[in-house]
């Protein structure tokens, strides 16, 4: 297993974050990377969907996670199990990623030109939303047990997101959770929101999730490429 | 059923935080009146929590609840049902609830003594850590979907309560979680930290949960009282 690379990154001084995320946008573009923002409350289940993930894309497209964690490695070593190139990220407490901090974080990965960069942001369904970390797509997870509910309370997050994933879908026989009320309360801050159930424990719903993160990569490089000939 | 005050609650321009709550905590003594800061993850049930507790306590305590919730009044409604005051607090999003915030929505409270206020803090296991309310005590909840390796990855909650709640131990045949491994972790951090496993849905552990409110605010009390005494 290959030594875990650990980056402690600091926030932006300039308090010009969008502009800093245009920028990284760009730079990614330039390099045909898709850079996914992964977003959720705790205990969602969003370091066993990424290992999920690379099962489902592995020789297929190459793929690098940074973890942003606030005291701990577990999730960054049980990524490298699976194969997959991994750098943590430090952030000293702060509760949130923004585009400086995640651009210091490309830095840590060796690998030139992944197809895809996942961000796996700070368990938190509150400030993550509020800054734009420079990602091409924002993806979020909401799992059975928190409640169907959480567009209501944490209206923002659902609107800054392009796809929602309902995980822990095994779960749903033991909650009372109404994954229709949930979509229409989602849908009804972000009509275009994607809204895919799957469960990363038994893998159900994880073909439709790596379809659309195909469709997302395609869509990303397709959109550099036309900025190109611009 | 009573009309629903709410309050837009405003943070503190001075940022002396800790002096704001250090004189929070000596108006509540002279007023006999405990307050307990609630905090958890998004969906780890503390209205359901609060609900359980306002049935122990009925006719023996009175108690009063100050819901701070981003965009929705979903949970002061529920607890209004109950018979328990409510005074929703609006954050305008923020993340997080300090002693100022905490000050002004007591003045929506109408009850002058009320024996228990409980002030349900944003679901958020981040940044509410960080900031001293002016509580008698702080309270947690980690429920069991949330997972057992929690105070590993959000030190500083599990340091700064004095009492945790693991809710939905209903679950434990469904979730891969070690209440023993978890204890030991948080007491890592913490070791006088009091771990109290409940089922807030099915009544389980509440009883152990309303006891050691009773004592904590006897104690509170007390250290009240000797304080008047000097």
């Amino acid at each position: 297993m290959p030594e875990l690379r650990i980056l402690d990154v600091k926030q932006s001084l300039l308090g010009d974050n969008d502009r800093r995320a245009a920028a990284l946008r760009e730079q990614l573009h330039s390099k045909n990377t898709f850079l996914l923002n992964l977003m959720s409350a705790p205990g969602s289940g969003k370091t066993t969907l990424l290992r999920r993930t690379a099962q489902a894309l592995k020789g297929e497209i190459p793929m690098a996670v940074m973890e942003a964690d606030i005291d701990s490695d577990v999730d960054a070593r049980t990524m490298q199990e699976e194969g997959v190139e991994v750098v943590q990220l430090h952030t000293g407490g702060l509760c949130h990623l923004d585009a400086e901090m995640t651009a210091q974080g490309l830095t840590g990965l060796k690998r030139e030109k992944p197809g895809l960069i996942v961000l796996e942001n700070i368990g938190n369904l509150v400030c993550p939303a509020e800054f734009d970390t420079g990602a091409s797509r924002n993806a979020m997870i909401l799992s059975v047990p928190e409640g169907d509910d959480k567009p209501l309370k944490y209206p923002l997050m659902f609107t800054v997101c392009d796809v929602l994933l309902i995980n822990k879908i095994d779960t749903l026989g033991v909650f009372d959770f109404d994954i229709e009320a949930c979509t229409r309360r989602a849908r009804r801050l972000n009509p275009k929101l994607e809204v895919i159930p799957v469960s990363a424990k038994t893998g159900e719903g994880i073909d439709r999730w790596a379809d659309w993160l195909r469709r997302a990569i395609r869509d990303w490089q397709a959109e550099g490429e036309k900025a190109r000939q611009g």
